[in-house]
């Protein structure tokens, strides 16, 4: 163990290795059986054991511990029963946050103040707001009532109040109240599966079919190809065919475009990149257009990528007007800097609970364990020893290593295989040798492990891969 | 203090009187413009401090301490700072829930099972299964998206799988794949501010303005004559009339009606109740016309009304397909017994948390204790007890406690003054004698104190309310 591990400083007795116990999975079989009477139960892995994870391993009911790098959807930032998160679970002010759960809007703790403060510590670079939700779709859905609050404000002058005709249509569902406005979002985008939010997801036919959606406009993403240094005109090329096609939606769509909504990676869909300079582009396009740019952190953000929020990668001018956030943070919502983002009216952006401070509280002290650690130079210390790994292994086994991607992104990395089979039996191997693995899109592999993942689990990791690939 | 106080249990130091010590709220409008640099504050009335509120008692940082009858806009249970509840807060079971947050539809803990069975033991009667959510806006739109997926299912028959022109479509957001399909719910229900939600709710305009809308239709609510023994016909005229438009908009209606989504008291649009028999009649229709009947108990829920769901006092045949809860409960979800109502395939009714397994826990308690001391009783019998005050009060003051409802209905209480002026004058006043009372409707006044409000603070709010309305 070297003397910078942070995850022997949480965990000094996190195993070595996994324990693979058994494969059969029987014990969590038959949980998985009993809690399908009460509660849909169908897309269970495993029944884990929550007492017996942890740091980067998770246990399961069978008696196995598996290195985990998918992380409850990418979503665990420092690993199981984390001492210090364990420490601000057991505060007075969590229990109280727990026990007396406000309505943040209507009556606000004395601490609230303080709680948001903790969080903005962390925020993307010039933003020093925040609204708070309850999950990535959520902050998604609140962050687009921001947006057609400013787009219809900007519209009829930012001070003046509501026509009769609009507060008479609105009760009906109807037009000038309810007004036909749409959110711009891209091909292979997840952004969240209510109905706004889903109506923006456009990865997989599962996540929408059979609900109604909003007639919202879909751009195409930037399809590069790779290795990157090889392909830089094709993918400049490509950049602005894109670009072209959001460019032309806004002249065209049957529908105002008030925002657009993007992922810095394309997460679910994917883990598909784009360039600084596509992105650049976009915040271009939607200042000609009048329309606001939401960028999607809730999977890039906190960390995952070598930088606290990867869209500062793309030093963009201005910065993105909303920015939103959930997973890692385990708290949801979204950043702004713009005072006009603040709704014109009070009781606008609100609702019972607006958030939830025990979840603030914690996302407060996952961001000063962040710090503290300097877990994300961590993290792009790791992704850097572990990236060199996989391109070697890439090399022996090109059929199983295909496209990988997230050079420079920390431990944000991903590949593909040759088909949704070939993909979903690797992820089903890698569990019998001990490793909690995730795909993204139809038939690739992502890697989203905590923040106190470091070399020694990147080895742990690269044998397991090595030993499934080698019996292929 | 009665031997029968369950407040007293719990807080033996609970003060005996609210303590007015300003007034002006000083230190609240200086914390509260702090608050606003980087959270919406504006709709804040007090900052309070949770730390000095107990039971049914709420401190603000004046140094006040208010009766509240409020709580938290109807949601808190059990008073500030619950013993009981502080003691699940503390639990190792609370702690890993907040610390080793899952994503429960994968990752399911081995404690999951029992957690939703603690939910289940005070579930509405003819219930047994649960899905978890994250507030009442969000159990609305999962309850939605079961209603659909069920609706789609049963027109293609149950088992097949999708069109191939199903698949392509959903990806445009276009039908077949994202059909047009409908919610119906009422003029004046409250369900939420996402856009699904909104467009089912019609209490406000400013809930709603300047957000699309899906083209859904409203039915009217039933408008009682006040008081209801002597108005039994022309009320069941109504109950007529109203169903009526609902089978008129089943049959009229551009997009076909999946679910029928109402309140069993209409709350945050002004505390409007309908009778058993109208209730039966939409379940009929519901029937009759092949869609299912959703209840929102949001905020009729866990015991408010002096039955633990307000619904079951109706006695529906069948019972509704589905129960939404939130609020009261600290956790959210909806509640379902039909098994077709689990989604045909897995990974439909899915995203990353599937809910908050610690908000779940605190669900279990605060049943259990409901259970343990009865408390749907007590509120029943604080109720009874409260009305017949509040019915002098009336006969006193008949134009400030116009058309007072919630007869035998526990403390869930209402009336309504002269004008929108009127009401909030009351409500400001009664802060000033140390009353926190929120209103519903443009006119109205709700009661919603917690569970273990008893007759010495049912003593304290009617002493206040005679203090302000004698000085009109």
């Amino acid at each position: 163990m070297s003397n910078q591990s942070v995850s022997a400083k949480y965990f000094p007795n996190e195993p070595q290795q996994p324990i693979v116990k058994t494969t059969s999975l029987n014990v969590s079989k038959q949980e998985i059986e009993a809690l399908g009477k009460v509660f849909d139960s169908r897309s269970a892995y495993f029944a884990a054991d929550y007492s017996k994870s942890i740091g980067n391993y998770i246990a399961d009911v069978d008696g196995n511990l598996y290195l985990d790098v998918y992380a409850q959807i990418a979503s665990i930032p420092l690993g199981y029963n984390n001492p210090a998160l364990i420490e601000t679970a057991k505060s007075d002010k969590m229990i109280r946050a727990i026990v007396d759960r406000p309505a943040l809007g209507n009556f606000p703790g004395n601490d609230l103040k303080e709680i948001c403060g903790e969080i903005l510590k962390v925020a993307p670079k010039g933003q020093d707001k925040l609204w708070s939700g309850l999950s990535g779709a959520d902050a998604n859905e609140l962050a687009f009532k921001a947006v057609f609050f400013w787009y219809q404000a900007q519209k009829r002058g930012y001070k003046t109040d509501f026509s009769r005709e609009e507060v008479e249509s609105v009760m009906h569902n109807q037009a000038p109240g309810s007004p036909e406005l749409a959110i711009l979002s891209f091909e292979r985008a997840f952004h969240g599966r209510l109905f706004a939010s889903g109506s923006t997801t456009c990865s997989k036919p599962i996540h929408k079919l059979d609900l109604p959606a909003f007639k919202w406009p879909k751009a195409e993403f930037p399809s590069y190809k790779y290795p990157l240094d090889e392909n830089v005109e094709a993918n400049k090329k490509e950049d602005e065919r894109c670009l072209a096609i959001v460019e032309d939606l806004f002249k065209t769509w049957s529908i105002p475009i008030a925002g657009v909504l993007v992922e810095p990676i394309q997460s679910e869909g994917g883990d598909n990149h784009a360039s600084g300079e596509f992105f650049q582009g976009l915040r271009d396009l939607t200042i000609k257009h009048g329309a606001l740019l939401i960028m999607d952190e809730v999977q890039t953000g906190v960390g995952a990528t070598g930088v606290m929020w990867a869209h500062e990668r793309f030093n963009l001018q201005p910065p993105p007007d909303l920015v939103t956030f959930s997973k890692k943070f385990q708290s949801a919502g979204y950043f702004f800097h713009d005072p006009e983002i603040v709704p014109n009216f009070a009781y606008r952006q609100f609702n019972t609970w607006c958030g939830d401070p025990a979840r603030m509280i914690l996302a407060g002290s996952i961001g000063e364990q962040i710090l503290k650690n300097d877990l994300v130079k961590v993290a792009d210390r790791v992704g850097k020893y572990l990236y060199e790994k996989l391109e070697k292994l890439q090399s022996k086994y090109p059929k199983y290593l295909k496209d990988l991607r997230g050079k420079d992104r920390a431990t944000f990395i991903a590949w593909s295989l040759e088909s949704s089979e070939a993909r979903n039996q690797f992820l089903n191997d890698m569990k019998k040798v001990g490793i909690n693995i995730g795909g993204c899109a139809e038939d690739s592999v992502r890697l989203r492990p905590t923040l106190i993942f470091e070399e020694n689990h990147a080895d742990v990791l690269i044998e397991a891969i090595e030993k499934v690939l080698s019996k292929y």
